[in-house]
């Protein structure tokens, strides 16, 4: 071992990282197996602090609680305020607070959404830990996995973050209301992101003016129903 | 060892993660007193992805480079594309991706130090990965920390992410011009980080309008003729 190098230390981080990811992988697994036998679809939000996950979730919970009965687990590194504000809006919710952990984990999911248990809900909303990178390796047994970047984020982020991308399904340009006063190259982000996953479902939308919410509640509606 | 709960390897990762970061002090004091010897400067910028910290530096090379010799080390999970923005503006550069690691360590900057050698420089900017929770754990060898969120991230950021203000000197509220659009509360923010860290200097700038930057710009002057 070199004097400055940690290389033996990178091996050991390495070896655990792998075994951490598959006993991971092992729970999601389980927790996709549970969620089928109770009739149950699962999203897991995924971006940088700020993109607008919780104001989605405020604007899908007012268009869609009357038609489908709906759950939150949302996880920060700390504090309720997210939780609270679901709360607000009559659906439940579980809170998991991770201590500083970048991400959750499958096991994180398992447990609340035992908390969960004794209400009636057929879609399940996983509010990921704000943060572009961790939260890509850790499957949670989810059916839909998406990924949010905001306008004023900057359109390039695809590009350095792809990880995120690659694995998910749908991915939400939020913020679209703000387009007017940011140089935020919609096509770039675009090209960006099918470039890394060529099958990525691309919607632009704002929770503020609505735009675009339209075709979002009809894929969640499409999902519950298949 | 319960059949869910991953105790074990829980236990591992922590020890393991303490080896690592008492491994990374180890190095970052190198760093430290390598860049001292040098009578070099150095800034360790951390915020979320977009947040603007290469459009800070950009306006903060404009605002200097004629009166301090700067250099720049980007880390970015992929891509060159910050550095690229950085060189265009005469500036020394050296890009660090991570590979999708999400924050730097004392050892790549001590790496990127090097390639920097030859370049006569001062003040050496250090723009870490887009994230407000790993970079936090890790200390580089700088004088000064500085963490940054901006007016679209809202104002709740600070108790959320307390790690990332607990031991920055420097926080910096950016993109102020877009307060008239956004629901951010200054004060709200204010009181947030100085209870986590009474001691940390709070900036409110916006790197397009140029407003606050004064201060900033005066606080590296003194920082170089400390």
């Amino acid at each position: 071992m070199c004097e400055h190098c940690g290389c033996q230390d990178r091996k050991k981080e390495i070896e655990l990282e792998r075994h951490i990811l598959s006993h991971n992988e092992e729970i999601a697994a389980r927790n996709r197996e549970h969620f089928r036998k109770k009739g149950i679809k699962v999203l897991n939000l995924i971006s940088a602090p700020g993109s607008g996950k919780t104001s989605l979730l405020e604007a899908t919970i007012d268009a869609l609680k009357d038609k489908i009965p709906l759950a939150v687990i949302e996880g920060d590194p700390e504090t309720e305020r997210d939780a609270e504000r679901i709360r607000k809006k009559g659906v439940p919710v579980v809170q998991v607070t991770t201590g500083g952990a970048c991400h959750l984990d499958a096991l994180q999911v398992h447990r609340a959404f035992h908390q969960l248990e004794g209400n009636h809900f057929k879609l399940l909303f996983i509010e990921n830990v704000g943060n572009l990178l961790c939260p890509s390796a850790f499957d949670l047994g989810e059916d839909l996995r998406v990924v949010l970047v905001s306008v004023p984020e900057g359109s390039d982020k695809p590009a350095k973050y792809p990880a995120a991308f690659f694995k998910a399904q749908v991915f939400l340009i939020t913020k679209i209301d703000l387009l007017p006063y940011f140089d935020f190259d919609l096509e770039e982000t675009r090209e960006l992101a099918l470039k890394i996953n060529p099958q990525i479902k691309i919607l632009p939308i704002s929770s503020k003016t609505g735009e675009g919410l339209e075709e979002w509640l009809k894929l969640l509606e499409g999902l519950v129903s298949a």
